[in-house]
């Protein structure tokens, strides 16, 4: 908690853009200015001198803005500098795909479908009054008793009549639980009033681990709330329209591919089109819920006996706790307020909290209303049509209203979707603030949306809603796991949260989070039990899969902090080597062939380390790997002789014969350049070269080597086929070797 | 004729590796000493100074060999140098892959697979004795008769009784034909001893485009050889083992497999393995013939009649023409020892002329033995079943002369499938070497095999046997066209030739000759039209794609050849911007921020043409592009700072506040460079800079502006998704823009 501060700007949900950038601790910035003091001291004159540049780098004013005209660069236009005014079309400009034809298309399509850039300032705080907020936060969790209850009495249908009779104790256990956890979320939200999503409360209370199994359980739940919730709303389109079902995975798709396409454009979760589903949705189930009961206020309320379902299973502990699980999953989405908590207007938690008071009191009396009537009207689950769709045909027949019940449940269910794309990349996000993800995931699109995570939503619930063909029967089984996974860490969190802080009322609130938590860790052993080996192995394996990855990547991220960061062990080293071997003044030797004080005497344990942070440290050789002295050769030869420093020209011979060729035409040229032909007698030109440049370095690996190969660059991408790629490929395999610098001279045929 | 010389080294089959290095002509000899002269003058002593080397570049010597230990750079081991033996297990050493686990097992199989590399001084010009030579070559030709009567007879029969009548007939016309261009080939190995394969006649007497023609029909013809003989020799297994026809695709593609592995190995074409086969075929033709023969005198030779074949078509012209064309398959390969003349011993001509004799008796024998015994014994081609395995029975029943027949028929056709990967490689080396296709086809791999056209030959190859299901029927209608359309180009090309040379009886010659192109011409256009619609439209189509292709790649070549050409204009223009703009001495002012002269007036267009042949001529800017200022940003200033160049470092920053961030951080350092920061309100990172530096090159296009890049290198692939790929992708995106020199700086962590 000490972090708390810093931590609550970001958790305020609104992430700035330099988060990809990190800054420098007191530390770091105590050896960089000890690196500096460095640089200063050997090199004043050279470090003055370099600051007059050939150009003008503002190039906002040069040229003139009358003198610009098309050039080659075709639709590339002025660059103005900071703090002038940056023209949409210039920081618009089209990647470097943009210039073939493909890239232009591919440029053109993106605005089309996603729309101009929005600027980072255009992040802006929204303010929800609590009307608005209730819709747009409770879309998910209110969305659920469209396939909560229904997944309940599919369980207990097994077991046939005995088993339904046992629907209203086991909603009604459930309705407790739902108060009960709502209680919970009441207690932070005021304990969090920047947002208190479960990976944060878990982190901050437990520990990095259960932090990372909320983050995991998380994840998995957006990506199952994406393929449940459309396979559900897919399944009130097709109860009205039975003739779509066997379209149900491409329509599924389609609907996806929608959302993915309206996220990468950067939908605020706002406005009266998120308002509308969401208010259509509860009145659609009051209206139903009332229709029914009339209807069966005309039979005295005497519930129509279910059509005699046969009994497969025998009823027992097990199933009912299999029916408890399933019905548990009409609670996803109940902690949306509480991560949101900063969206409210002032005083934010106070209104979150009545807001959450409704949604759980809407929410209550919506599964209450259906199961009562569902028991009422003797509806039994049947594959091809909804238990919404059998009520409201019951009570509405095929007439507008039944259309409207069927529309509005598509429609929330959508929308409840919609909220896992917004919350996802959002979870992704603060993984990668900590190391745990890949900081791609820190990037925003230029919409301002984590396209990254939002593209990886929807490539997970797409494959899922496909191995599982949109059946959401098959996916609550998944479900449950990790919602209730993310809700027990999150209130155990709370309760250690309590015990530490103390403040007023904390032994009430720590009281209505244990609560929560152990109704919570009930649940969750409940479904990792019972639905072990129908689905909830794939959650369960999913989650300690994420755990595994997060940690591995976290171990990489911080192993390469650590090589990247400054720390004082690399200058004192330096500073002892500079007091052993003082550096050259460059001005007396402008081409120092070898240091005054000679090669340090250490060389490979700090040339090895690539730590030179002063100009004066490094050493150079230039290396020009030649093919042949053709004009691009010849180019590649003048650059480097004209960076003057040591320079070696390499061949690769595939014979005797063509060695004394070349070295016939290096004499002609005047062999200005010493000249080093290796011979290949298996024609191979890279590994021989690597080789010989890997043996240089051997020889002195405190200098840095400069490999400058010339490389032809064809206009079309169709001719490059018709060039060796070995500078490519050198490229590539120089890589991994320490100290090797690569320099690609390019020559332009167009 | 007047490269002839050169020529003739060429085609003599020995290609030196040398020849993807082209050399220098006489004025660009001239252009290079004149080029070598101006680095002399204006910069002698930098030039004596930088002979002065940090390393010894003759590694061979340092460290000495027992100081050699493992290295982190594992199986590398020590570079020898021109002259020195180079072992085995360096030039060989693993390409660049070989590092990772992966490369290593990739690198293993291929060793398994293909053996040791070879060197090049292991081409070795094969002298075979006509004896031997007669198998190896003929085994093309003779295999044919193994689909060729059938190929007519199949044609034939579709108009019942009446249209197999015409059999003896056709098949005498076809003898007729193969005498004649085996006597006008015999003409072609007087006039070429070096070899004359079709690409070279046509193209040297009859100008590019028919050369080209003759080598698309040449290529063709060899795609096709390779599925037409493995689609025989597969009915010849399968009419053996009827159980194995359903795999007739998996088959074949095994056996394009092991012609694929076999011939990267490098098979070479001589030994009893691959006289065997061919001497087995012909002792298995003739004893078939002689069997039949003898079995039909017994019935005093009175043709058995054939089983009332239903006629389907009625017996006309063009069917006729048809059954013709499609027997006209069986002299595919007449042309293979015209070819392959140097391979004979001496005196070559005289011995390939015998060879070329015997083996058009033997094919001529065949062939009408065939016919005679088909006629006889009243075959008729059924599908299940080839006609040369119905004869076998009949005679040999299931006895082990029937399996010799069918065994010595399938493996034949093998080798006959294999010369074609011995000659399609060297016909696109041939293409490539005039720039009528890739270089890649230049390359020997280190078998010494052109692996490149031997994979493509497979590919190709493959593709059509799957196509057509590997029935030979449906690929005869293709093959024709191929075939005469190089042998038509190749005889008019030697009337050409005889009508310019007119060395002794060129008359004879001529006429021989003239012959031979004319009736070949006949059967070339019989072919098309009769077969056009049933196939051969695919082999024309294709040839036309060829030549439409070869004709581009030449073309590009062209330019990318004039453009990398040291070419006079290049120099005189510097001489003459020398002349006045003297450039500085580069001991008087060690940095120039500007030449003494000036910048030259005239720079746009001198500097947008990247012709800076001397060092005076590049004039250097270093731009850093930074992210951060950790060690990996901190070592490329130093690096950049080392060259002694003007640097200026850039910063895209995403937010005004993070680039005062930056700014502050600069201070700390002691803002040793210039620094200039692009805001990036849309949070692109490539674009933006992309865009500035290309600002930076309109404002002064004279200069060369280095972009340095920190980059971040990973030990292992899986870890490179974690780290940003902004320095590939603006190495890639830097490509395209003229005089931009990017440099990447690694930096390693492991």
């Amino acid at each position: 908690m000490n972090k708390g501060h810093e931590k609550d700007e970001w958790d305020s949900g609104v992430p700035r853009p330099s988060e990809a950038l990190p800054g420098l601790d007191q530390e770091q910035l105590r050896v960089l200015r000890q690196v500096g003091r460095q640089w200063h001291r050997v090199a004043p004159r050279s470090a003055t001198e370099h600051r007059a540049l050939p150009v003008n780098p503002d190039t906002g004013v040069f040229p003139p803005a009358a003198d610009i005209h098309p050039t080659r660069f075709g639709q590339l236009v002025r660059v103005s500098s900071l703090g002038g005014g940056v023209s949409e079309q210039r920081a618009d400009g089209a990647d470097e795909a943009g210039r073939s034809p493909v890239g232009r298309f591919a440029h053109r399509s993106r605005r089309v479908l996603l729309g101009a850039p929005l600027k980072s300032t255009a992040v802006v705080r929204e303010s929800m009054r609590k009307l608005v907020a209730l819709p747009v936060l409770s879309a998910d969790a209110l969305s659920s008793v469209a396939y909560g209850p229904e997944a309940m009495l599919a369980v207990l249908v097994l077991a046939g009549s005995t088993g339904l009779a046992y629907s209203l104790p086991i909603a009604a256990t459930i309705a407790l639980l739902m108060l009960v956890v709502g209680v919970s979320y009441r207690q932070t939200i005021r304990a969090y009033p920047h947002g208190g999503g479960s990976y944060i409360v878990a982190g901050d209370n437990l520990g990095l681990m259960p932090g990372l199994m909320a983050a995991g359980g998380l994840l998995i739940d957006y990506v199952l709330t994406v393929a449940v919730s459309i396979a559900s709303g897919i399944a009130a389109i097709t109860s009205a329209i039975p003739s779509l079902a066997p379209a149900t995975v491409p329509l599924g798709l389609i609907m996806i591919a929608l959302l993915l396409v309206g996220n990468l454009r950067g939908i605020r979760q706002a406005g009266v089109l998120f308002a509308a589903p969401t208010y259509a949705f509860i009145l659609a189930m009051f209206a139903l819920i009332i229709g029914n009961l009339a209807d069966s206020a005309g039979s005295g309320f005497r519930p129509t006996p279910a059509p005699h379902p046969t009994a497969t299973e025998g009823i027992g502990v097990l199933l009912i706790m299999r029916a408890f699980a399933s019905g548990s999953t009409a609670m996803t989405g109940i902690e949306a307020i509480s991560n949101a908590v900063p969206a409210f207007r002032p005083v934010r938690w106070r209104n979150a909290r009545t807001t959450l008071t409704w949604m759980i009191s809407l929410l209550v009396a919506m599964f209450g209303g259906i199961i009562a009537i569902v028991h009422l009207r003797g509806v039994i689950p049947r594959g091809s049509e909804t238990v919404l769709s059998q009520l409201a045909h019951l009570t509405f027949h095929s007439g507008p209203m039944y259309v409207f019940v069927q529309a509005a449940t598509a429609a929330v269910l959508l929308l409840a979707a919609n909220t896992a794309y917004n919350d996802f990349p959002r979870v992704l996000f603060l993984l990668a603030r900590d190391g745990h993800a890949p900081h791609i995931f820190l990037r925003q699109g230029d919409r301002l949306a984590f396209s990254n995570g939002i593209a990886l939503l929807s490539v997970a619930a797409s494959l899922v809603f496909v191995v599982f063909a949109g059946n959401t029967d098959s996916l609550i089984p998944l479900y449950a796991v990790g919602v209730f996974l993310a809700f027990s860490l999150s209130q155990t969190g709370m309760v250690v949260h309590w015990r530490r802080v103390r403040t007023r009322h904390w032994r009430k609130s720590l009281t209505f989070n244990a609560t929560g938590a152990l109704l919570s860790t009930l649940v969750l052993i409940t479904a990792a039990i019972t639905k072990f080996t129908s689905g909830a192995w794939v959650a369960l394996m999913a989650i300690g899969l994420f755990f595994l990855l997060a940690t591995r990547i976290r171990h990489h991220y911080q192993k390469a902090d650590a090589a990247l960061r400054l720390h004082p062990d690399a200058t004192e080293t330096r500073d002892r080597a500079g007091a052993r071997a003082p550096a050259p003044a460059p001005t007396a030797t402008p081409h120092p062939v070898q240091p005054e004080g000679g090669w340090p005497d250490h060389e490979t344990g700090q040339g090895e380390e690539e730590k030179e942070e002063t100009p004066q440290a490094v050493h150079h050789l230039a290396v020009v790997a030649l093919a042949s002295l053709d004009l691009a050769g010849l180019r590649a030869l003048a650059y480097a002789a004209s960076l003057r420093q040591p320079t070696l020209a390499v061949h690769i011979s595939p014979s005797e014969e063509e060695a004394q060729r070349f070295r016939g035409y290096w004499t002609t040229w005047g062999d200005h350049v010493p000249l080093h032909v290796v011979l290949s007698p298996y024609r191979a030109i890279v590994a021989p070269l690597i080789h010989y440049i890997e043996a240089l370095h051997r020889q002195r690996p405190s200098l840095t080597i400069t490999v400058i190969l010339p490389e032809i660059v064809t206009q079309h991408l169709r001719h490059r086929l018709l060039h060796s790629k070995d500078a490519a490929r050198l490229r590539r395999a120089l890589r991994p070797l320490p100290k090797i610098v690569v320099t690609s001279v390019p020559f332009h045929i167009s």
